[in-house]
């Protein structure tokens, strides 16, 4: 058994708990909080501990997964967890991510464990299709649409502007945009052809509606180069249609083979996901499992998903993969 | 730069030739063919060389791509390639595989050199796809469609009933099938709900129409299990209409998560190919690239798709990759 602990119990450390209870050769035996641990009341029932303990319990853990936010809690968590142990994390920040690497890298060569990081869906999945896609289709081109779905980013932003309760805002990706990359037209587009974006306001009584939805549709960066649809609702309808937390996407890449790139290709990968909580924290556990394995084998310093053999990730042996999977 | 040589000249080839000369890390130094030499005109001008002759190159050869039929050129050609050259294949006999790979990693571990069995899109990405999806979400289902596609193997079927001049069959997934996968609806669908085939028949003069349309929908293993459309049309038609050879599918990983189910996944990776043997060898170009890699690395033996890090077959560096893809 794979002797699992998470660090964080917010949306990801309890889709890494529940993801790891459907793992016949994995095991959760802490969790790690912050917070004051006795506060923390896991679905489970795994022990819970103080963070700074953590250290203490280096030969009861063969990998850590850390469920802490990438702006502040990944960057210093990630390469003091891999003093001590093999860690798998999300880190999304795409901008910081060879800092991030390089982070975790120095401390795992030190400590002679193996750290994946950038582990989810995007970074992740997606960027291994994207990878694959030019690799395989080197006269194309690429394009990630997101959506449609929940950005925590763009709804949080929408509640820092006055007299908003709460909001809940969606990325939705334009049809006619995909329709031209599923034919192989290969289109250029702008910010706007690629997404819409809809956001559900909880005003507070008496606000300024105009001016709170002129807020929004301005705001730099967040909307200003999308178009932007705001619809007013209680707060009852908010929790009632709106408390979900779905996600998902497309890769696409198009390309031409043959001398005179006569022939097109499209090769698409799609998520649709009803969690974006819960997908993520199963990528996680899979990736979890390579960690373990990888290290068992000897190896160290950290990794991506572009530098992991995918039969890492399966629990079934090479030769069972080969017969029924390949 | 990567030297490739090709063996065998048909339509897989062909799309090897075209694939490399769009990479800027490889050339293409020789062709082997069991056909005299002479005999064999290649697009790009790269000299030709009788088959039985490989052996006296093995130090001017990087990677040798063997681009032979599954049925009988390959279980011969790749262990014996093997000896002199790191190789890759595209064998796609899947019950035989096993078979295969053990014959391929002896010879390899003996030789010191890297064999990479089984890549193009099904065995290969469809294969590395079916695996993520169980790795990731273990609750769950896969569905593998193909088409809307030619099928050589049944367009020959055809082709040898009585009065037959020359056929092509399109396996065409159900769009009621992808549907209820699509929704997550987990359907248990059977052979005859998930594919139809349709056939492009050009009979010869005062052929019995009615007789073979009876052969073909009625033919075991190819056709009795499935509703099959038969189309009779003209020489003209058939080069006219049904020259190319496209294909396609799907690959679905459908889920929940939670600790109840109760959030729904979809995952799904779909091609749509203007050329089936340019796509594939666009596939086994790109590991090529890995097996040269691998090899340099000092490594030896038999792999898949499965025991092959992404990055391998990307020709950017690392740092690159995780720069601008992850």
């Amino acid at each position: 058994m794979i002797r699992i602990a998470i660090a964080g119990y917010g949306n990801l450390g309890r889709g890494v708990e529940s993801a790891v209870s459907k793992c016949d050769d994995m095991e959760l035996v802490a969790l790690f909080t912050r917070r004051a641990p006795e506060t923390v009341k896991p679905v489970t029932g795994v022990p819970v501990y103080s963070m700074d303990k953590a250290c203490e319990m280096a030969d009861k853990i063969d990998v850590m997964i850390l469920c802490g936010g990438s702006a502040k809690d990944l960057p210093e968590q990630t390469p003091a967890m891999a003093e001590y142990f093999n860690v798998v994390d999300s880190f999304d920040t795409h901008a910081k991510i060879p800092e991030h690497f390089a982070a975790v890298d120095a401390v795992c060569k030190k400590s002679g464990k193996v750290g994946i990081i950038s582990i989810g869906w995007d970074p992740g999945l997606f960027s291994l299709n994207r990878m694959l896609g030019q690799a395989i289709l080197p006269c194309g081109n690429d394009y990630t649409f997101w959506g449609k779905g929940v950005s925590q980013g763009h709804s949080d932003a929408i509640r820092r502007i006055e007299g908003v309760k709460d909001a809940r805002q969606y990325t939705i990706p334009v049809e006619d945009a995909l329709t031209k990359v599923r034919n192989g037209e290969n289109p250029e587009l702008t910010t706007r052809q690629k997404h819409t974006r809809e956001c559900f306001v909880v005003a507070e009584d008496g606000a300024d509606l105009k001016a709170i939805e002129e807020q929004i549709v301005t705001m730099p960066n967040y909307f200003a180069d999308y178009d932007t649809t705001v619809h007013f609702i209680s707060e009852e309808e908010l929790m009632r249609d709106h408390k979900g937390i779905p996600h998902g996407g497309m890769v696409f890449r198009t390309g031409t083979t043959g001398f005179d790139n006569e022939n097109k290709h499209v090769v698409e990968f799609k998520l649709t996901l009803d969690s974006n909580p819960e997908f993520t924290s199963s990528v996680l556990v899979a990736y979890a499992r390579a960690a373990y394995r990888l290290a068992s084998e000897g190896n160290s310093g950290c990794k991506t998903i572009f530098d992991i053999a995918p039969a890492y990730i399966h629990p079934a042996s090479p030769e069972e993969l080969r017969k029924n999977l390949l």
